[in-house]
């Protein structure tokens, strides 16, 4: 098998991987519209490629809250790696680091903080959290990836309690027996997302940063009001997500909310989006449209479930390879020179 | 089979229901593009949801005309309930106490008023009427429901002539035998419409304002001109309606023609919708565009089809979740939070 | 079979037609997208009904210049009626008699004027000429027109060469031996088109007009600017038309066009659609955008292919009840209370 | 098999070349999404034909660069013809001969720029070039061009790297070894793009000005920045192309920047299209936006794959024959009298 571009992993993943495990990674929430808008719309989005610059070096790198990438493309947090490959979490941190890229480590991660970091020092991490009703775990869970050396906290916002996800409901979806949520271990019981506060709010940023030195960014903001509360409660960045479709249906596609909120922040923090990158052309729109990065989800899990460590690194090699091919076909020798004079819209 | 969601239950009713009786719940006018329009404006609206609000307490009631309901969803008029299930109409009845919502009889109903009443006594009912050429039977009609304790008489307007339905016309749709229009027994011969008077007009209002104290909300009303005529006679209550699809092909869909109608009523009555609720997200768009609640009428007599009262029951109660759910991601903790902001439109 | 709308009529035709003469009817230029537009665009018009107006008693009659006729739908122009039916234009203009209604008899029929006249005597017809490279051709055939009581001459002025019908050049399409275009026998040969002469402009009106004191109406025009002109040459009626989608291809749906000659002409002159109506309501649709009445071309042609006579008649039967009660529902009670309220656009 | 219309070569193409051949020469960008949209945007487009004038005589010659062509369609520059047909380029300039109109000559031609020339002596033809790495072989290949007659230097401006095209990456593309890139030879290797100079920029152009007393066309451009940059830089004409949707995919449909860029050049330099062209009503759209000419690629392709030289004189006189007619059914006689006037768009 040829593995030409992201929809070659995403076959294989779908051939081959449990379909307990398959369709919990692709679910979407009801209808799925949004885990499918979130590709449709930058179908919609038109570049204007200009032509006759000097292209001959290229320089992809970019810096994401002072850390240096190698290409604007990170691993967005989702849960249970070890569904789509034995080594789970530590084959996506070998990955990531050998790409020299950003890795947002999940709450629901089936290793533990400890065992992600011993498998790849040094690599770039932030670490995602959930605000916990037992909130003790929450800030043990906070000093613990401190500790360990993670970079950035990210607050997912937009789970007070888990999207409908049919396909999830009807297969009835749980961890096998061998896998674990280990970092919660002993700290509460999975499975039951009740575990989450759905009491938590904008003061709540507060007594995180009470917690922590770590810059705080913000996962699922949507509109240009949640972002101006962002950047008021003191954020250091955030992501435009809709959590890939799996919580709230039929909300915007996350590339048409993120020129929203690029508006709304106007520069004060970095706005980073992730939701239906599957090309590098992709990665290239968002940063046009202002992003500074783009992180990828189910894309990351298809490259793990096809070889682990090894597929991973394939599947950002491609995204990288066409990030820059992109770039250089649209006239930009560099990050810098990316901006919206790039595309035109023509929304549906 | 597992039921998870509204679809599940219409696919249940196509497979065991007999098709002459599932033609005649499926049907719209002509080519059925405003049955299927209904459905589909809903997915052209976007939600724009918010985020860390505190939704761990969620009051998803409401009042209509003072009423109160234990959530925004209660059971259309749609006639013939026996061509679901054997107990028909008493099954609705029991369903709607059960669930403690409002329950519109149609007068196209199998079972009697009074069977209705004595199969769920207490429960939030309304009366749907035409007006028929003999007046008398009419009258007659809205003294009965009036005496049985239904609580408002919702006025059909949309029908002065029955809708070309292709498919009815093709099976030469008739009750079978054994089923009546209880109602209008003795009072007229049933399977032939012209019984309705096309005469009717704005005036009649007047009429049967004097017949009764009860409320009067006035059910197929697609425009603002209309609105403010219906607020002008004084109904106390507007259901947005184009009957599913069944009458005039090619109209507005419900929500589009919502919009309008909440715009020129101005807060005067109670507006409601009905037409395409097929998810908990449905009646959410619904209130966030004005209206007070929403009526379901298909989906009720699928949910008769599966398990006649507890089928209904569980339609009822998935439409629930998901509604809360629905409400509880866009950042909403009451049904007096929910407005306009939560929405935007992308016509097509 | 049962024949309820129009699209079994086609269904019918389509099923026993020699596939030669199907496809001729079917044909439209190139890729058919003005043909297929034609349905398209009646599809994307909504209606705005009223309600509670006294739709008791109906008035679906017309006149057009000056006669009256059952309903705003008449027979267009279209050749080799005996490709459907044997009896062919004589079947075709007593089924327009007996439902009371004009028929447009084509220069291109299988029978000759006379023959069609004397199959239906006291009908409503018009006449549809081209102008021949030997006028004194056209000029015989006007003569006889007015001789035989035709009551309008329609001038087609989108011919000035064949458009490119790609099942037609496949098939090698040309009438069968024992049919010919009568009217022209002994003027010329027939199945070469070139006998039209394409050097035609807008003062061969005049000419005309010096032949006949009958008036004459222009088929063919979907411009502002070339309705302007045809109010300026003294015509007295408007067919907006594009053949039916066989000769330019992608050009303007006519109901899209009709807006537009509407708007030119103001009043001056009657204007009239042809081209894609399907449905009752489509012929309420075109007369609230301003047309005095449509043409069926192709239904014509299914009707006649199903029962000669007797097809037709049920096909204008069909569409008499579908307009019928369209009006009813939408809140006309009569062709005068149609008017451009009862329509909103939403433009693809 | 019947020719009828340009998709048939098309068919024909792919039912006999190798797979190899048909997916290189079918080949778009990544989702091939400009590729097909190229097509789509001419769809969108809608002519207001204009009726009732003399089009008896229609001339549908015109000239490009001061050199009249037959009818204002041209042959696109494109690669390895001897995939298609075994003479290869030497067909391709026999036939423009014959039909009379311009061959742009690829660098990438399968025969050399002797031979084309010598199989047809006297046609009207111009040559496309890349600027190499190395200038010398640019140079020479320029100088060779002009000695041998070629009226005309097309400097292909989208291609600093060659687009990622799925399907000859997993086909392993590459010219079967009887056949060579024979313009090369001796110059450097082929089959490694890297040999073009990434490097070139606007300035380049002044030495490729010095080069040579041919007119410069830039072929590529898509923006009216880039427009405004080539009117600037001296060249006498601009190719608005986006190579078939072979470089960067989802840019704009060329027909769409067609526009845009000759609002931009306003007069000063003659504008051509290519990209999409597939019916004689593709042409007349182009040319009403203010094309002076266009050009077909794969069309040409499929013609030679169908009969080599008289395949693609086929090809020629299908577009020509329904350019022709497009025009007259439009209303106008020559090209003279296309103009803006003609089309109306409706974007998506």
């Amino acid at each position: 098998m040829s593995m030409v571009c992201l929809s070659d992993f995403e076959a294989y993943a779908k051939k081959y991987l449990p379909k307990i495990a398959w369709d919990y990674f692709a679910a979407g929430a009801d209808d799925c519209t949004t885990r499918d808008e979130n590709i449709l719309a930058y179908k919609r989005i038109r570049f204007r490629p200009r032509m006759l610059r000097d292209v001959s070096v290229m320089d992809i790198r970019t810096k994401i809250l002072g850390s240096e990438i190698s290409f604007p493309v990170g691993i967005a947090p989702t849960g249970f790696h070890q569904l789509a490959w034995p080594d789970g979490e530590k084959s996506t941190a070998r990955a990531a680091r050998a790409m020299d890229t950003c890795y947002i480590a999940s709450t629901y991660s089936t290793c533990t903080l400890e065992e992600i970091c011993a498998a790849a020092p040094g690599g770039l991490r932030w670490f995602q959290l959930y605000i916990h009703r037992n909130r003790a775990a929450s800030q043990q869970l906070v000093r613990r990836a401190e500790a360990l050396g993670f970079q950035g906290l990210v607050l997912t916002a937009d789970l007070p309690y888990t999207g409908k996800r049919r396909d999830d409901v009807r297969n009835g979806f749980c961890l096998p027996p061998h896998m674990k949520v280990k970092n919660l271990e002993g700290a509460f019981e999975v499975c039951k997302m009740s575990l989450l506060d759905p009491s938590v709010t904008w003061n709540d940023i507060y007594w995180l940063r009470s917690l922590t030195r770590l810059p705080i960014i913000i996962k699922g903001i949507l509109t240009r009001e949640d972002a101006e509360l962002a950047v008021k409660h003191g954020v250091q960045g955030i992501i435009v997500s809709n959590h890939g479709g799996r919580q709230l249906d039929e909300g915007p596609a996350t590339i048409d909310a993120l020129v929203e909120v690029v508006d709304a922040v106007r520069g004060r923090v970095e706005v980073y989006v992730d939701g239906g990158i599957r090309k590098g052309s992709d990665v290239l729109k968002a940063l046009a449209l202002g992003a500074k990065c783009v992180f990828i989800g189910r894309p990351a899990l298809w490259g793990l479930a096809y070889k682990g460590e090894e597929g991973l690194q394939d599947v950002l090699r491609i995204l990288q390879d066409e990030f820059r091919l992109s770039m250089a076909l649209a006239g930009c020798a560099s990050v810098s020179e990316i901006g919206q004079h790039l595309v035109q819209f023509s929304r549906l």
